[in-house]
């Protein structure tokens, strides 16, 4: 990225009005991706998996972003850890499955040859005096949050205590550890990250687009048009165990490289005890809830992973940067780990509605950005319910402008 | 495009030696094409749609062209509209489909709704004192011509009323506007629009490279080699009711900025009616044609839209820039409002002659684009066949090198 | 390319630390590629294609490569000609098959005829004056070579003079020249060329990704590991009519410019009688080969030429760059003249070696690409046993470098 284009980001942010969308250039524009990814994606958490996905000592998974790939590993000991895909001999990438299993990561070109913690144990053919200690993978930051692997490129990313005090007890009821992938499907857009995220974070659009989600969920209206549905919620959550709380990570315009997490727990309108098409459940009740809230949890940690968390399952939403025209929406749903697939759920059953929702989604992303990339788009008003979108622009902006953080990330 | 490209494009202009082909730079840089769609593509006038396509109240069809899309619709009165197809809230885009037909253009992604001329009369769930007046659609001039839909970014787009006073007694025997539209095909090709125009504008390559059309249209052959040829089909068009006038612009070159037209009515050989495989009619006369006078009509209307006439049918052909190098060729064939297919005419007989010359076309310029992508390309001559090819060359440098007319089309 | 990046190249050769593999840059950049274009690729000898595909006057063949396109064709005095397959009137490529056979070079575009050495000797429709003689196809320089047919863009490219006082008495026992393509086979690998190449260089992986290959050649250990095999072949070559000599062309460090050219026969494991999945022959034995003396040489003409000689049969390797990140590997398969499929080989048996060798090698390459497309790659050391690929990328640098030959190839 040269000067004058810094300088033009730079100006760019600076000339931001309120309340509107961004300006074309951060939607479009190759050296603002370059820029994202040295302050953002390089900087914050990231979700790489799910500890059922690591049950085992040798079991591995590979977790790619930003043309960047990470290898998170279980030892024998049981600890994670998370290194760079990268080979320090002749820089092949060592793992080329997303799931593996081994006692040692053997590179296939030319054997060189790791433990599961990244330090090189063998280099063969090498002479003698070879530093094997020096030619150890790149590590990279890791953390496990309610059965959540998240990593991070940065040498000191922002710790996760203050989540952990506001959240754990919110999340306890479900236990998230105890649970299972029972599914993964990955949906590509041909669209820019952050109008992926615009639309994940807005339920504006859900009548219009959304007629599975919108009959079933009350976050499709206005907050407050549902007095009745909280209450009663609140109510069935002391019975079953759940509650209807609150939680945001202290303010991010004012910290904006502070962590970043979320929850929110709301009615499903009457008849609907999961997010299912009929309104029948799914799945065996989750962890230690007792019975069925007819309520579901927005959350999200990191930039990058919201979730979803209804009296039977969890959904996982992670939104994988690819390029700055094209992202990854990949989704797991998680059931109790002791839940058998044809006996305790089925399947399709089980993955319909966010299936459907994020297909639909990814119709309007991308005709979003189709439409943005035209020399008429202007930035456009938000509408009141669309505040998180809005939010997250302002809190993007400041990252990204000339007052962002300007620390250099790990391994630049 | 950097102040340093810009001189390079306007010395490469300067440069140019009169009678060959344009630089390698203009067939292959993204930097030409970007100048390009600011001198040429939003300035000048560009077919959008045929009025059959448009037959009632609500009709709308989508136009797209170089990153760009325009809505065409007809409103409750009757009257035509022109619009960009960027919703103003957030910049999706509103229409997705070709065709449609609705009474309001309501926007997939939140569902603000504009009226059939692009007035924002609906956007739900904004605060009570937002501007409804102040986000309409952008409007682009239109103009319909002979039933031919042409549309302008420009914001005071050259006038039609020569070409009409030149063009409307000579047109008037085919009555376009009574014709419908009875196939439609799109052709991409890998080339670069220019290569693609300066194929259609020259009857050089046809002896070698469109056997199917060569043995019919005397204009493979150089101005002048079939004197009797045209007397006849004069002697014809007076009972037919044609005329075999030429008419040209005022001069292009004088005038680059200047509209943009052209016809000339020229003799097919002998035992050929129309424009079909064995000589035979294809549909019924058009018009108030009163007999095959065994003439064709080659005409142009604007930068990007040709047409062929013959006594039964007509041939558009539309030349659509996506990027430097990708071009669609578009073809619709009309024929009578009242021909009814497989009584009155049949489409495979009907679009015979230009599919074959079509699927040929697309072969040589993509060979032809490979070729000038060569570090060994240099400009070649014309030859004297291929005056048309050259003049539009000729024209081309007037507008893009620096004494090119420099008004900011509209919308920038 | 502009003044900084040029002076940035340099910088980037200037630094770099021996013994390790290169930066980034080199892999990933498309100014590095444009510079290997003008420093390597038009400068150096090329491997076209062999006289087999060319039995008779009239015969061509096209042989494309970064871009450009050449047309090597044999005239009825049975003559070898290499031109640029670019049309000189409007830059269209002439022949667009791999092969052909015509006693005219016909421009399908407009008919320009040309004869087949690329005098221009018809121009249809062109005026009187038109300088037929001024308007020839580009030509380039062309060798035979042990019936390998080289061509070259440079103007005055180095001669074969020493490669053939050294290499003619060690090819002579194959007679290659009497050899007939029985197969071809073309391998795209998306990863730049230079990774190709070093992955060709070395045997180092040998043992961990090729199976097939390292159990039956010996080079898949360091050198010297298997000096009773060596004298073995040595001893069965004075009966076989074959030699184990080893010839390099002068220092390339020293002379980059050099001619470039490597022969080295090493011996087999004992069962192996030519490089089949059995040990056994494959073919009728070559030339004035007596017997198989169960050795494979390694020998290399240009830089993107390789070759393997067994006593029945020679695979020629060719490395295409289409662009920074993209390489063919295109490999043919010679047996005798007068071998028939079916009778005298099987062709399945034939390429099965460096089929599944290649295929192998593909994934291996493209997957080193990944990694070195990282922002944490970083140049890692080269095993001794690659001792090939790190004299490769030294001499790469010199002629990259600043004080590589600065002349300008031809046609520039």
């Amino acid at each position: 990225m040269n000067a004058t284009f810094r300088d033009s980001i730079d100006a760019l942010a600076a000339g931001y009005r309120p309340g509107l969308t961004l300006d074309q250039a951060f939607y479009c524009d190759a050296d603002v991706f370059e820029r994202e990814v040295e302050r953002l994606f390089t900087r914050d958490w990231l979700y790489a998996g799910h500890v059922s996905q690591l049950p085992e000592p040798g079991c591995h998974l590979v977790y790619d972003i930003a043309g960047e790939s990470v290898i998170v590993s279980r030892d024998q000991e049981g600890a994670l850890h998370a290194m760079v895909n990268v080979c320090r001999h002749r820089g092949s990438r060592i793992c080329a499955e997303p799931f593996g299993k081994a006692q040692r990561l053997v590179c296939p070109y030319h054997g060189w040859t790791y433990a599961l913690d990244g330090a090189l144990v063998r280099a063969r053919g090498m002479p003698p005096e070879f530093d094997l200690a020096g030619h150890r993978l790149h590590r990279l930051a890791l953390e496990e949050f309610h059965g959540m692997v998240f990593v991070s490129f940065a040498e000191r990313p922002s710790a996760f205590d203050t989540a952990r005090s506001e959240l754990d007890a919110l999340l306890a009821p479900f236990d998230l550890t105890g649970t299972r992938v029972a599914a993964q499907r990955s949906y590509p857009v041909e669209a820019n990250w952050k109008l992926v995220l615009e639309n994940f974070e807005e339920c504006y659009h859900c009548a219009p687009a959304h007629p599975e989600f919108a009959r079933s969920h009350s976050i499709k209206s206005p907050p407050g048009s549902y007095p009745a549905l909280w209450e009663a919620l609140a109510e069935r959550g002391k019975g079953a165990g759940t509650c209807t709380g609150v939680v945001k990570a202290p303010d991010w315009l004012a910290e904006p490289d502070g962590p970043f997490y979320y929850y929110s727990r709301y009615p499903l309108f009457d008849g609907y005890a999961t997010g299912s098409e009929d309104g029948r459940p799914l799945a065996p009740l989750l962890g230690r809830v007792r019975a069925f809230d007819g309520g579901a949890s927005d959350g999200q940690m990191g930039l990058l992973c919201y979730w979803l968390i209804y009296s039977d399952h969890c959904v996982i939403y992670r939104f994988t940067p690819r390029d700055v025209n094209h992202t990854d929406m990949d989704i797991v749903w998680l059931v109790r780990s002791d839940a058998e697939e044809g006996r305790d759920y089925d399947l399709e059953r089980l993955v319909w509605l966010w299936h459907v929702t994020t297909e639909a989604d990814k119709l309007i992303i991308e005709r979003n950005q189709q439409g943005v990339r035209s020399r008429y788009y202007r930035p456009g008003p938000y509408a009141p319910m669309e505040w998180a979108s809005r939010q997250f622009v302002e809190w993007y902006l400041l990252r990204m402008g000339r007052n962002g953080s300007v620390a250099t990330p790990a391994g630049r």
